[in-house]
């Protein structure tokens, strides 16, 4: 394992441990519910997000237990995500992760309440005052995260992309904003959750701000050439699935080879936003490039 | 129209008046899932939460502009609640306060995702710094409705209801628990609010938290009497459901007698719980009269 894969492994890890201790028991009358999240946030997975969230939080110096905690956060906003968009009425996915999805390894009533709790619990996390020494901190950042999970980030976002699923609306500037909100708007507060915890000036801010968002443009591209290109047996999901259902992806739109040097290029841009941390910042380029050169 | 009811009728008014200025506006590319959201928040509905909220809050002199964005942040959950309650994998009603519920009238994916962007509203909505003037009761005001809403809140007992009703477990110690967690967290929350925010003292939090406690249980009670013997015209909701799927009630374990009395002796010790207000919270009993005597 190189350097990085050892860094974000070890990170995952981390953040595991504390989420194992965050999340309810699987015991008592609603075990079944509490089996299902722990199911759906303690799996594996690569935490890229909780990553993101440390690595740009120690670049402003932002306590590193409250860093661990808004991880813990995101990922069970992302790990809400999941369940709910492999639901049957969603994407209809069987497989996440190598594994069964939430619905299939328990039902499908379990699985929208396992999501629902996890977003629940996503905001006790971070609304504790173990997670940010100053309260109006803590306010900034629970209201960010409710901005970009909600109608204006994520799940205004998965709305868009079953509509250009279902081949109602089509171009660049809609799959963009599609993009912006699906995935950009997690991936932004993840950059920027440091600078709200230590009321970051606004130049850090702003660099965060670029670099989340040609990161997170980059992470989709990948994911668009993983569906087109990838092998299922690496991805652990089911790939090809744009194609069969005739959706527009950055792919489509800008053929394989345009989007892999679009991804090249926000590649670069991100990492050029991180020049004002200097070698600080040598983990979250890595980062970019795992981002960039990702197999799964 | 009586005091009460029309006292409840205008709060119902504010507080819609409010959420629609809280929520997003239903056009642009996401306009589907804003649209499905308000069609369930800003539908016809008695407003209960928020008017406990409001009023529970007055008697602890919370700022009012504070009480009124709290209620709206309750509204939000509740309303998530119900559409997520009412999808096929869950209680699979098609019709909710007279109106085809949100998948019917939508479709599945859209009422799953207007649920979960409800729920995020909830807490934009809290952790603003319109709501608090201190962000320390803003976390705290937070941290509780997530608490409330989530896996040892009311998430967790709609999963316990699921159990009940498939007949797995049916004592009455499970159906009380499960009331508390799936209506009673909330309403618990609501009557809270207000202390929360202005940081009361040990004997009104005390006071707030046994009155919820009789009102919340009371409350459920008259919902399943209203289940087993209610007009469906009245209620707008299907009827008669607890019996044809052999569900264990307060009903079926107390009989229709039984929980009317127990109904009325909550009810009774709900109000003597706001005796130390004395006769600022007439509004409040006459609440409780409301809650036993409703017919829908």
């Amino acid at each position: 394992m190189d350097d990085f894969a050892s860094s974000l492994a070890e990170t995952a890890d981390r953040v595991t441990v504390a989420l194992d201790a965050l999340l309810p028991r699987a015991d008592g009358p609603e075990k079944r519910l509490n089996s299902a999240m722990r199911y759906a946030a303690l799996g594996p997975g690569k935490r890229l997000r909780p990553f993101l969230t440390i690595e740009c939080g120690r670049l402003v110096q932002a306590d590193e237990r409250a860093l661990l905690r808004a991880a813990c956060a995101v990922e069970c906003i992302h790990a809400y995500s999941l369940i709910h968009d492999d639901l049957p009425s969603m994407d209809n996915d069987d497989l996440r992760r190598g594994r069964p999805t939430v619905h299939i390894a328990y039902d499908e009533a379990t699985a929208i309440l396992a999501g629902d709790a996890l977003q629940s619990q996503a905001f006790e996390i971070i609304c504790d005052q173990e997670t940010c020494a100053s309260p109006s901190a803590c306010v900034d950042l629970a209201r960010r995260l409710a901005q970009a999970a909600g109608a204006r980030g994520m799940a205004g976002g998965q709305m868009l992309d079953m509509a250009i699923e279902e081949g109602r609306d089509t171009d660049i500037g809609l799959i963009t904003r599609c993009q912006r909100l699906k995935t950009g708007a997690l991936i932004a507060f993840c950059a920027e959750a440091g600078a709200i915890i230590v009321d970051a000036e606004r130049e850090a801010r702003t660099a965060f701000e670029g670099f989340a968002h040609d990161l997170g443009l980059c992470y989709q591209i990948v994911d668009d050439l993983l569906d087109a290109e990838g092998d299922e047996n690496l991805t652990g999901k089911r790939t090809h699935k744009d194609d069969a259902q005739g959706k527009s992806t950055f792919v489509t739109i800008l053929g394989v080879d345009g989007a892999r040097e679009h991804a090249r290029r926000l590649a670069d841009q991100a990492k050029q936003h991180l020049d004002i941390f200097g070698g600080q910042s040598e983990r979250l380029r890595q980062c970019v490039d795992y981002v960039l050169d990702r197999q799964s």
